[in-house]
């Protein structure tokens, strides 16, 4: 067996398809976010701009949560030491799943190690639990949900992307005492739009299917106190079982769901992804819950973002660049093809100090490339400008399609 | 449909078979590990001493780690923002992948979020990627390998543990063109064995199969440098892929592969569990980077382990109790029955201020149910003898049997 072929050939086809990845290399700058320092290049570091980060509110250089995670490191040291069965289970971990479980007016909540193994976990538990369960999926749910789907075992029917019609006749054709769950997301970050969480509820009440909501791009940023789309729209006590992340909005790493204590329990007790890992460390625990609390009772962050993705949007616009339609806080710009993408991203952190990654497949679909901005409360208006005229910039010079 | 009932009966199933587990709710002492405060019984904190942690050498209290992840936290901040590939790509884990790779003298290395997504995302797609792969796994591999190994959907045969002619066996039922990726562990952590590695890269050279070894509970704690049992056998160089965590004896939270260059190159390239998470924090990077380059140049916490675990099995085999056959750092008692496991358990922890959690379906097989101690260097001759004078009385109050 020639195994180094076969493993070369691998690397060879995303060469030949222009979406071979190479990581750039930064440190940001903890106080002066999105400012960082970029060592591509080997000529030292170089300053730079991140306009592609997912700490949207840049709550990981907040004081708060940095003071919060600095005594913990200093009260019970780096690491949790075990599982949460076995030795793992800190006094923090217990406060924040409270914090976690009242943010979406749950009763129970659960800590996981990213929001991907929150998704692959639960979903994948969830179906194992119910004999026959068919699921429902989003055609455009993240990857870590379609894992969690997959390893389930279970039937699954794709709906089209936030089609109800699509979802109603999928539900239909399914027996009456068929277990059934969708499972979809409240914001789809590489496209920038919501679904109709309440229709879709409205869907499951009708057919008996139970529904498991991804908010990992909206917790932190959305309702009032941060409770996500779910909250905003005042639906949260419909959902089944809400996800969210603690490594976007919140700044710092981990993933958690909310739901009734039962179906807490069954993921605590059942989920091998949950049960055989290292819980979070303490250190990052700390942080979370010092970012969440923050963010319950402030929404100066909520509101500079949302300020701040509808300037850049208008400048865009305005400058004619192919700005995709976004309802969120995410700004992509179609390119649609994968070799221009990262040259477009190569020249403008090469030439212009900024730092926006090429999204390539299997991010999304093929022939939808794009980049993808995330301006936040720590975005000004001069970077705003320089960025869109960095772009007007490239895109003559490479001759690239303006919007129609 | 009655979802209600079918979740309820799954918990219900768990308190029927005495394996429902209750998270004890701890906090260690920075600095005075094994000690800990227990909140469990809700009457303020408790002293205690933790005697099942996985932090085998008490690097989570590491002047020289607690210092780098402060540094880190006021340097660039709380999380990474990002995946590797957007935005979360930071030099400290570039440091760290080179730190690795030359931990284990393989060209790269790959760090994930936990050593069980290391697992879960390198097994399933390395199987996937050689067309008809099949996958010996030793029978009493982790949960996590199992898991990968189900998910990369390729046939599997499981060998008896540490059973070279029953590998053998399998590998030349095989035909000799089939592409063949032999998985297993060095320290099996719950029986305390070892495996016959080299014996094992021999039969994987006969049959030209992929050898696949998961370190987890050796990297830090075996070699002259802490490479594990395959450093300081001197057989590193003769297996395909390394696994290991940093959630262990490197004190602080993560998993990672070593491999040649173009393997990590297809994991980070295809594996959507590597692809779609956020990077760990930069915070736990830097904390794993100075626990890594300490334990490669220090021995002391090493050789303070296995002293410890010399004396403890010698105490407890002195004092007649069922301590189970070890050629390593853990020390398990054999009990047999999970609720006579929780009530040892319960008795020390109320009683004698001793947290060692019973470990049950599905972490070991039913009937096997044990006490699993990890002492460590900090773990004193005094405590030791506290510990073994308790379960000498706590056998005698319960009647159980004691060593033949």
């Amino acid at each position: 067996m020639d195994y180094n072929r076969i493993f070369t050939q691998a690397i060879d086809r995303l060469h030949g398809e222009g979406r071979y990845r190479v990581f750039i290399d930064i440190l940001r700058n903890k106080g002066m976010f999105p400012n960082a320092r970029c060592f591509a290049g080997h000529n030292g570091p170089k300053p730079i701009t991140v306009w592609c980060s997912n700490d949207y509110l840049s709550m990981g250089q907040h004081p708060k949560v940095i003071a919060a995670m600095e005594e913990a490191l200093h009260d019970v040291g780096a690491g949790a030491g075990g599982t949460r069965n076995i030795g793992g289970n800190t006094h923090y971990h217990v406060d924040l799943e409270a914090e976690l479980a009242d943010l979406h007016g749950k009763e129970a909540a659960l800590l996981f190690t990213s929001g991907y193994v929150s998704n692959e976990a639960t979903l994948s538990t969830l179906a194992k639990i119910l004999p026959g369960c068919v699921i429902f999926s989003d055609e455009l749910n993240h990857a870590s949900m379609i894992a969690g789907i997959r390893n389930s075992g279970c039937e699954k029917r794709v709906f089209r992307h936030n089609d109800l019609a699509h979802l109603e006749e999928l539900l239909a054709a399914e027996a009456p005492d068929t277990p059934k769950l969708i499972a979809f997301e409240s914001v789809y970050s590489m496209d920038a739009d919501i679904s109709p969480i309440a229709a879709i509820c409205d869907l499951a009440d009708k057919y008996g299917a139970l529904t498991y909501l991804d908010e990992v791009h909206a917790v932190g940023m959305y309702g009032p106190r941060g409770g996500g789309i779910s909250e905003r729209e005042g639906v949260a006590h419909r959902l089944t079982v809400i996800e969210g992340t603690l490594g976007k909005a919140f700044g710092v790493m981990g993933g958690y769901i909310a739901a009734d204590q039962v179906i807490v329990d069954v993921i605590r007790s059942y989920a091998p992804g949950f049960i055989f890992t290292t819980s979070l460390s303490p250190v990052l625990v700390a942080g979370v819950l010092a970012s969440v609390r923050h963010l319950k009772e402030s929404s100066e962050e909520r509101e500079g973002q949302q300020a701040a993705a509808t300037m850049l949007k208008a400048m865009f616009a305005g400058a004619g660049l192919p700005v995709m339609n976004s309802t969120t806080h995410i700004v992509p710009l179609m390119v649609g093809d994968p070799v221009e993408a990262k040259r477009i991203s190569d020249i403008l952190l090469a030439e212009y100090g900024v730092y926006v990654q090429p999204i390539n497949y299997p991010t999304v679909p093929r022939g939808t490339e794009r980049l993808r901005f995330t301006p936040g409360p720590t975005h000004t208006p001069e970077m705003m400008r320089e960025l869109t005229d960095a772009l007007v910039e490239i895109w003559g010079r490479l001759e690239l399609r303006l919007a129609a």
